[in-house]
């Protein structure tokens, strides 16, 4: 079977499902056009490349033995026709034909296909607002906008920098001004928090803090008005809390899908505007294949489509599509919807649903936050990790995880082990019983997964009360008000008075002495149950509740998570685990 | 339900087995009983105390919060009764009750029980050597002896050591004793690779290398005959291939269950001696539970029992037992048999069967060996990692991963990603379509577990023939005998004419220009498909099969693995991924 293959696209799908189809049918021709002149690059490498990190621009186009993704190169190594500034500007499915625009020259031609692939991508969001067309603000997603910023930047031209959006991009694009470049950074996120939809308020804080800590100015639940320049550059961004000066504004705000060829050529889409696709990647139309940023895929713990916009999801898609172009109906399993992100000090990433997209999703969720060490506490270079499990009530059915710690790498891991638990629809049990490699550098002996699954059978049963640390810092802040006690049940030399706060708020007893001394705790109020990560306060709640004294809740990850969220009850104690 | 559990050793599962049962029935009663001193440690963290890294034994003893799990600990912070110095001499069934010994004075007592556990672990295999008893002669598997291997080194009284056995245990001794202390270290081991039955001999070269690279002198394929001493204490070890002068002798030479007690007492034991027991963790007496190193637990690929004396593993069952004690009928699912160990500057890993298991299984497995970076290519810290893949021919059903990296976090979180579809029976395409994580300091887009599943699938359909580097090594001996031909596919600048091999030896030929100059091709030999890891001469193998020149296969991980095993054809070049 010889045919034309036409890809309208050369990012990243474009050219996976490109040369694959080579590959299997060496004999057939494909085309590969993309409008811009710059095609198959890293997109996820642009703030590094920004940053300086990455020293040219072409390494975003290099394999990784340096040869440059060109025309040349797609020509001579992978047989592939490949054509840059070349716009699709319709699609004519009766007569198999794309029309064709050389942006050089404006020629038009009409190329036919006997089978074509969507890999059109998508595009940012540019927000409407005044003065957005100023010098000095744009966008970050392609080459060109990246080589702006950095020129700026490596010129001296931006003194200081607004960040608008507090997502991945953002964050990434933040860290890259103000580590590698030292530029003031101010992160404007609409939200309430940075990372909304990824993570938890909580877990949000803990990235918030650790921006902080690198040097950027985090500002959420605020709103960008307008811009205004001099000489029609950027000089300040105008929101709902005042002025901001920056020479330099970078539009982290979110992408949309890139469909207007795919819908006016009849393709059916999602509600969103995204193109449908079967689990063959194919379209609506059978000769039409489509793929990575600008199609819905099925989201494996809710069932329904989802979009998922990932370098990876395109490369993986773009095999497939390659494979069923050659007539082998591989099929396309959906995902979780994994991700992960590095800030400063701190790395964050996740999988499957927040539970406040859960509960949005209708499901009866609850979630489970811990705090333990990333390998044997008594192997020397170790550091805390937080992990949050997101568990339907009923089933105990797992539907998503999401941590922080300085370990990306062991971060990362513990999120991939367990996303195919997610995809299977594991439960709790199955998170406690998990195997994971162990060995005292690289895991504890009872892993923080399997603690995650063990807290989460503790909470589901009842056994277990907990509070999220913002919910203990409400209770902190109001601690004056007399109904409840802090009750500090770390061992002995670590559980102490408070300097400020007398017994009636704030009692010392190590858990080990809770038995022998229950008549100090009083019965008229309520226990906020406070440890080093809450494995010490839940022993102390089982004993209390054993001793009459059943309102007391412990606080999850104890003073290691509020610490972490920059919260301060008292002096914060060692990592704990058991 | 109130009851007594008796519990038979304290090391791991018990004490887990205990606390579990205690906090979910905290009116009942739990002995833990233990021949040692010294309980409740993490065994695993032996060589790290050795080394120096861990400054005092107590530090395995104590929790992550500095309490030590002695007496007092059990029974103010657990409620359990702990005896240490007392031996389980026999258990009668039939009253039963469990006959204890008290080795500090000899005291017998009669114990009774509602329910007990077995968790009497295992104990070091002593080989029956003549001299084995000399003072400097000693395994380290426990806090006895690992203090004194430390005195030993630390007070100056070792000048060289020999380790006894190539396994996890004396490969982690072998790097505490000569990273830390500088002691000239030799590792003998009687099978021909290093970790067998965990690496194929490819990776285990390359343990090899990275274990002579820090130090070790590394001796395979050589057999103990006997030690000879002065004054009683050791000083050469005889060897089948000469005398080895040392002073302290490390056995790690394995360990055994110890299931004596349970065979007294009738309990069904498998063929090798462990102690079978259901999904529950019971034994053949519903009112005994056993896990840990000394029971069998089913290999979730083979479907047989096998035996994984883990700490994490006993952790996990531990937790589970104590579980079923309080009537919960949890079950334990078994293993694949993961497992990771630390070298120099490389780590291994591994889930799942080996190429030589799977064949003694019976099963039509074949293994796919993978070079490519942990991370994105183009982010500046990353490192070459290398995954082997076992996979069956006609089922494509995945059996086994084992790799070797210089980020053990990075290696190990690639392999835990792949054990959950080793457990459900995944297939390559699964392992090509598998979700993790991705951002460029933590994965390729395309990252090495998907390439893995790629290029099985093109193995398994016969459309990507490999040949082992280590066959690439026997035929680069035999180079010079004219039958076969070595083609440098790599990139323009990095293909070139070999130094020393004329053309009918070496040729030298871009892949991107290889239609081009297939005439240069010879068509009466052997090609041995050359580049940086084996992609590069993939799409040549393509192109010399389209051009009449099927006698050609690649070098599985290519220039990249060959490099790591030590083996130099050429300069080398710099990573490659797609």
């Amino acid at each position: 079977m010889s045919s034309h293959v036409v890809i309208i696209g050369a990012v990243a799908l474009g050219p996976k499902a490109a040369c694959r189809f080579k590959r299997l049918m060496p004999e057939s021709r494909v085309t590969l056009v993309d409008q811009a002149e710059q095609v198959s690059y890293g997109g996820c490498g642009i703030p590094f490349y920004v940053s300086g990190e990455i020293s040219r621009v072409e390494d975003l186009r290099s394999t990784p033995y340096g040869a440059l993704r060109d025309e040349g190169f797609f020509r001579d190594a992978k047989g592939v026709e490949l054509r840059t500034k070349t716009r699709a500007l319709r699609i004519d499915r009766a007569r198999k034909t794309v029309l064709l625009e050389d942006l050089r020259n404006g020629k038009q031609e009409e190329l036919s296909y006997d089978q074509l692939v969507l890999a059109t991508g998508s595009r940012p969001n540019i927000p409407p607002l005044p003065g957005v067309t100023l010098r000095g603000i744009g966008p970050a997603t392609n080459l060109e906008e990246a080589e702006a910023i950095r020129n700026a930047v490596s010129e001296g031209k931006a003194e200081s920098a607004v960040v608008l959006g507090g997502g991945f991009i953002g964050l990434e694009m933040a860290v890259a001004l103000a580590e590698l470049w030292g530029i003031p950074v101010t992160v404007l996120e609409m939200a309430d928090q940075l990372l909304p939809g990824f993570l938890s308020p909580t877990l949000a804080r803990m990235a918030a803090r650790d921006m902080e800590e690198g040097g950027v100015t985090i500002r959420t639940g605020i709103k960008v008005l307008s811009f205004e320049g001099e000489n029609g550059a950027v000089r300040q961004v105008l929101t709902d809390a005042g002025a901001i000066p920056s020479d330099l504004v970078v539009l982290a705000t979110g992408i949309r899908p890139e469909t207007a060829l795919a819908k006016e050529a009849g393709l059916s889409l999602t509600e969103k505007g995204l193109i449908l696709v079967d689990e063959e990647l194919r379209s609506s139309d059978p000769d039409i294949y489509a793929g990575g940023d600008c199609v819905a895929i099925p989201h494996q713990v809710t069932g329904k489509p989802f979009w998922l916009p990932l370098g990876s999801q395109a490369n993986r898609q773009g095999r497939v599509i390659g494979g069923n172009l050659a007539g082998r109906h591989e099929t396309f399993p959906g995902a979780v919807g994994s991700w992960g992100v590095k800030l400063f000090g701190q790395s964050a990433a996740g999988a499957g649903l927040t539970l406040s997209a859960a509960l949005a999703e209708g499901l009866d969720a609850v979630s489970v936050h811990v705090e333990q060490v990333d390998r044997a506490h008594f192997y020397p270079e170790h550091a805390m990790m937080a992990l949050e499990l997101v568990v339907e009530r009923g089933t105990r059915r797992l539907l998503g995880i999401q941590g922080m710690a300085a370990s990306g790498d062991a971060l990362v891991g513990r999120v991939n082990a367990v996303t195919p638990l997610l995809a299977a629809r594991g439960t709790a049990h199955d998170l406690s019983t998990l195997e994971v490699v162990y060995s005292p550098p690289f895991a504890s002996a009872m892993d923080i997964v399997n603690l995650l699954g063990n807290v989460a059978e503790n909470i589901l049963e009842g056994r277990c009360r907990t509070m999220d640390p913002l919910e203990c810092e409400a209770l902190w802040d109001a601690r004056e008000n007399g109904t409840v006690c802090f009750l500090d049940t770390r061992v002995k030399g670590q559980a102490e008075k408070h300097p400020a706060l007398g017994d009636a708020h704030w009692l010392a007893i190590p858990q080990d002495e809770l038995a022998a001394r229950i008549a100090e705790v009083p019965t008229d109020k309520d226990l906020v149950l406070i440890c080093n990560t809450g494995l010490r306060a839940y022993e102390a709640q089982l004993s209390l509740n054993a001793h009459a004294r059943p309102r007391n809740r412990t606080v999850s990850g104890g003073l290691a998570a509020l610490g972490r969220m920059g919260i301060q009850l008292c002096d914060s104690g060692e990592p704990e685990e058991e």
